[in-house]
């Protein structure tokens, strides 16, 4: 006998599961109409309050990944790879490895999203460069992978089209913040993008939607899973996120910094060795190299070649934009003010808060408070010295870009607040925490 | 800062409370068309799966039993006595206690519904009188209690109307069982029915919407908390519903049962046992007796002077009844069809499955799967031997009251499976399981 909606609902509510068939009835329902929204709803405040189960996760995500088209990249002539970053604070870490990986024989096929709330989005950063288009039809973005090795490009509304209403409704009703939808929302739009492996980046700390680093680690495995059951080779890297990723907050800032590291230029350490840890991870599952150790090896081999540079200038052309900057980062868009702010005291740089500064950049015009506002790619924040360098006082330790001196001053007391100065050296921390993997 | 509504459900979906304003802000504007049905239903998920604090279930009981029209009984001239059940199988300790407690003194505002599902209702057993009605105008209600002390009637629907559109929602969304939900939905009405003292019979067992004892216990308490927080002299009892209540089930049965022990017949003893317990009870909280043991001394001395009988009388005719089956039950509505089912083998009955006597009871026409659904009064089942009783082979264990032989056979083989005969006699049980009290 088929159980009633309200039957499944209670059942999941004293932490039963679903079948697939169930989870298509409901879910299914819901994206053709038939289920009413209020019971997806409860449906949805079950799964936060009582978890799926691993089948349950694989059978939703499928369910929700075959809701509309899927990309069928098996026509590319090279071994594709996508990428994902759960969102931070400074990640421009897809505009460092996307043209890197490319560089170095493994195609990119890169689905982006944009800025909203504290996280910047890779779309925003790229539209830096003047009259570069991110809405790439999907025959244009298999074929500038197939051509160039590289693509990055907005998500077609038209993939997986169940995760953007459920996650809607998810917005109105308190369920964002469950580590099984988490999983399942970005999961089932990488396995509609068609890329065969997958190399996710599941950010933890104060600048990230994962705080604990327990829940950043299950939501790592859960995704890992759900990509095993699915049959694709997936890396997930839980990455500390506790204070800004580089130097940079703001979309063109980014792109500079981005540059910056693509021409081997000394660049934050930590920004390069995670980009390097992402870089030779996608080169592994792409067929490349035949170990880690070897793809970060021949990427920062691609880092003092320049080829990786090149291949910035190549994606940014082919999707319409104006290359020059790639050159001559003075060209991209900046700011009519710029301020620098010294350090109050004498001492160590102890901490950076990555949300203070975020949202300070975002006040400044960098980022979006609901989708579609636009944003203003000039402004954002730099850090001039990084947690655990030695300042003194007076000595600049930000800067501030920004459209007045108004907003550069608010912004300079908010940067000056979010950093902490001590007498004592704080003690080091890793960037990669965690490392899951479907290759064992 | 007010927070919005799906702050308010994320906080509830993580334990959180909510306070007396922002539950106001989210039923209160469910009520009045404001808030959207899935914010609520994934409200009530949250509230199913992590509860409620005790403030906040009296916060959400004060909003819905404000939500419409409050009865103010003040001008009765009488002490005046509301008592509830949750619902079980045979349970028909209204008919008894209401108009014995009216006949000792106090008045009984009784506030009744009709079965559903598995359970009976006062209503439709009380509506074999022909020609009674239950839908008393409140006018109408407090008059008849002034007048004769009691009177037994529906829930008008602008009594906590909070509650009936709560309920809609929970049934569609797997959201029933809920102890918080369920001690706010009978309290809400309770409140509303203003009634300064409620007795509350909370049936736990196979026969009951609390199949566990914890579980029962915790609603029980929670229903008193809520009462205690509204000023109101509550009682709630704990009782056993783990078998059919008394020997019928089934609407004129039960009232033939019920006209039995207000004669005081020789009755079923738990049934008797009961019928006391809450009677008395009843005669305490109204103020006519200064313990429970004297208000059961006293509901059993009306059993047998035929008081209650005689206020029976009145009620039915009150209510425009043909009052002649209280003295002749033989008037009631009987079935064309009765059958005696014999025991198949000899020994101790040990068990009398009371959902499956439900069932079957229902099956021949006794309830209602549906709101709506009309009844016959006529049907049902008598059990001729309780639990503990030795039979022998063949001796009659039960009676089924039926439309059609076809129905009665039917009927029969339900009835049979339902009990349970062994060489070994069971432990007996109490009928009275706990107490919770305001009066300490």
């Amino acid at each position: 006998m088929t159980a009633s909606i309200p039957e499944l609902l209670d059942r999941k509510r004293w932490g039963g599961r679903l079948s697939r068939a169930e989870l298509e009835r409901l879910v299914g329902g819901y994206v053709r109409g038939e289920v009413p929204d209020y019971q997806v709803a409860a449906w949805l405040m079950a799964v936060c309050c009582q978890g799926m189960d691993r089948q349950e996760l694989a059978d939703l995500t499928a369910i929700m990944a075959g809701s509309g088209r899927r990309l069928d990249l098996t026509g590319i002539r090279r071994p594709v790879v996508d990428k994902h970053s759960t969102g931070g604070v400074g990640d421009k870490l897809s505009l460092i490895v996307a043209p890197l990986v490319a560089a170095l024989g493994v195609g990119v096929a890169k689905l982006s999203g944009r800025g909203l709330g504290f996280t910047g989005g890779t779309l925003d950063k790229l539209e830096s460069f003047a009259g570069l288009t991110v809405e790439l039809p999907p025959d244009a973005f298999m074929r500038q992978i197939d051509s160039i090795g590289a693509a990055i490009a907005g998500q077609s509304p038209d993939l997986a089209p169940a995760d953007g209403k459920l996650y809607a409704l998810r917005d109105v009703t308190g369920t964002v913040g469950s580590i099984p939808l988490i999983a399942s929302s970005v999961m089932s739009k990488k396995l509609a993008g068609g890329a065969p492996a997958i190399v996710l980046d599941v950010k933890q700390g104060r600048g990230a939607f994962m705080r604990e680093l327990d829940a950043a680690r299950e939501l790592a495995s859960e995704m890992m899973t759900i990509g095993r059951a699915a049959g694709r080779r997936v890396t997930a890297f839980v990455t500390d996120m506790d204070r800004p990723l580089g130097r940079c907050v703001g979309n063109a800032l980014e792109v500079r910094e981005a540059i910056e590291v693509l021409r081997g230029e000394p660049s934050d350490a930590r920004l390069v060795e995670l980009a390097m840890t992402v870089a030779g991870e996608m080169l592994l599952l792409g067929g490349a190299v035949s170990s880690a150790a070897e793809g970060q090896a021949r990427a920062a081999d691609g880092l003092r070649s320049g080829v990786g540079l090149a291949k910035l200038r190549e994606i940014v052309q082919a999707q319409g934009g104006d290359p020059a900057p790639v050159d001559d980062p003075g060209l991209l868009p900046s700011a009519r003010v710029v301020l620098d702010i010294g350090a109050a005291d004498d001492g160590y740089i102890t901490d950076i808060e990555p949300l203070a500064i975020a949202n300070t950049a975002n006040r400044l015009g960098a980022g979006r408070v609901k989708k579609g506002d636009p944003v203003d790619h000039a402004v954002g924040i730099e850090l001039l010295a990084q947690i655990g360098v030695h300042v003194l006082a007076g000595e600049p330790v930000a800067r501030v870009h920004a459209r007045t001196v108004e907003a550069a001053t608010d912004a300079a007391a908010s940067v000056l607040a979010a950093i902490s100065v001590s007498g004592s050296a704080p003690a080091p921390a890793g960037v990669v925490l965690d490392r899951f993997s479907t290759e064992g």
